[in-house]
């Protein structure tokens, strides 16, 4: 697969897999950091659903994300412990079978010393029949793309060693541009202003996000659009509304 | 509806809605917020959706958890502005009218200054028939109840408050506790012996957690079950075996 771009609109969905997330004991930060990479090649991440450690709940949310969406990513659950069992989620996904891979083998092989091949280890090889291998410049044991799916750890270094690595493969589309233009009002002040800015220009997507810092409202209006006239032109109706809110 | 503690496993979906989470402009912090909740008061999150500010999306997010968990949470798009939908999805999730609501339009006269009740703030009393209101101590505006259904607002501060105001009428269960033993290890010098102990001990999840800081890999084991006997018992294999893996 190569990269290209197109003018169509490139989609995805993202299945973060981990009980240690659920359970609140590891903050994820893999969601943002996909977030702001897809963004910025100009694919846009339309759903994202965080699953248990739970073979089932895995192929069920894979299986609802990949005819949806142009792309699928997971990350977590592809290490050599007992709760790792992503691979095998991602074969059942698809129908297919998973053994130990003679690519992922001799990759492993030529990482650790003579022998250091232990079982736990070799079981970082098990990879879904079919499936193309992703590199792990961190630490070798590699992930897998699978049709559109993307299997990518869940250690946040090794996600975004994955990341560019795949990143020259992926199809993107045009790029969603964003102008964020800060008001020091609450958001209902200027919420009448911004409903009119939408619907007079059907091309951009406004976004208002409310903060709150010591008690203090301010917000943030972010105008996103693909096209950039468009984008400049509601940015500017954005700009006067919110200075003229202010000085009233 | 008053506060009980069951036996029974008392079970959480959470739906994150927010075009600003997907597209990576803002960074999720009430995924963590409430998984750390939920955790100390004895429910299990269990899934996690984040979906885009459109209607049929988050329609669809909650229709598919209510029925599968005890709760659901939602937090996003109960503001005043055009891109708050959530109130009305909602509505139509429950197949239910929607419309502004007395209790709701009392609190926000009885906090903002006469003649302040702009058509925007009253947007914020848009309540589905049916609702009980979930109140908010940081800016008054309230989320509300429907079903088995908790809709919170996004920013961080108050959706806290507004989970601070649930908490008395949660049924909970009992609580998972857990231990975390650390090993300076690579994960995959302590598989082996994690997968056998997690066989000997099936009323205990052992998860392993590998982490990489400047290239040094350590692993995180955390024990967790609900029976403090059983955590403790697989506790200390865990303890031996980082210990004999240790000094090998």
């Amino acid at each position: 697969m190569t990269a290209s771009a197109t003018e169509e609109i490139v989609t995805a969905g993202f299945v973060v897999i981990g009980d240690e997330i659920l359970s609140g004991r590891t903050k994820d930060k893999n969601i943002g950091t996909l977030a702001d990479f897809l963004t910025e090649i100009g694919i846009d991440l339309c759903e994202v659903r965080i699953v248990p450690d739970i073979e089932e709940r895995i192929v069920e949310a894979v299986n609802a994300l990949r005819p949806r969406y142009t792309y699928v990513f997971t990350s977590g659950g592809i290490g050599p412990t007992h709760d790792d069992i992503t691979a095998d989620a991602i074969a059942r996904a698809f129908g297919v079978g998973i053994d130990f891979d003679p690519r992922a083998i001799a990759i492993l092989e030529a990482f650790y010393p003579a022998g250091g091949m232990t079982d736990a280890r070799k079981r970082m090889t098990r990879i879904p029949d079919g499936a193309e291998l992703i590199e792990n410049s961190v630490s070798k044991a590699p992930g897998f793309r699978i049709g559109n799916v993307h299997v990518m750890a869940g250690v946040p270094a090794i996600m975004q060693a994955m990341l560019e690595a795949i990143r020259p493969t992926l199809t993107t589309g045009p790029r969603l541009q964003s102008r964020a233009l800060d008001a020091d009002l609450p958001e209902s002040r200027i919420a009448t202003a911004l409903r009119e800015i939408q619907s007079a220009h059907p091309g951009v997507m406004i976004g208002s996000y409310p903060r709150s810092k010591d008690g203090r409202f301010s917000t943030q209006v972010v105008v996103r659009a693909r096209d950039t006239a468009l984008l400049d032109a509601a940015a500017r109706d954005v700009e006067t509304a919110i200075a003229a809110a202010s000085a009233s």
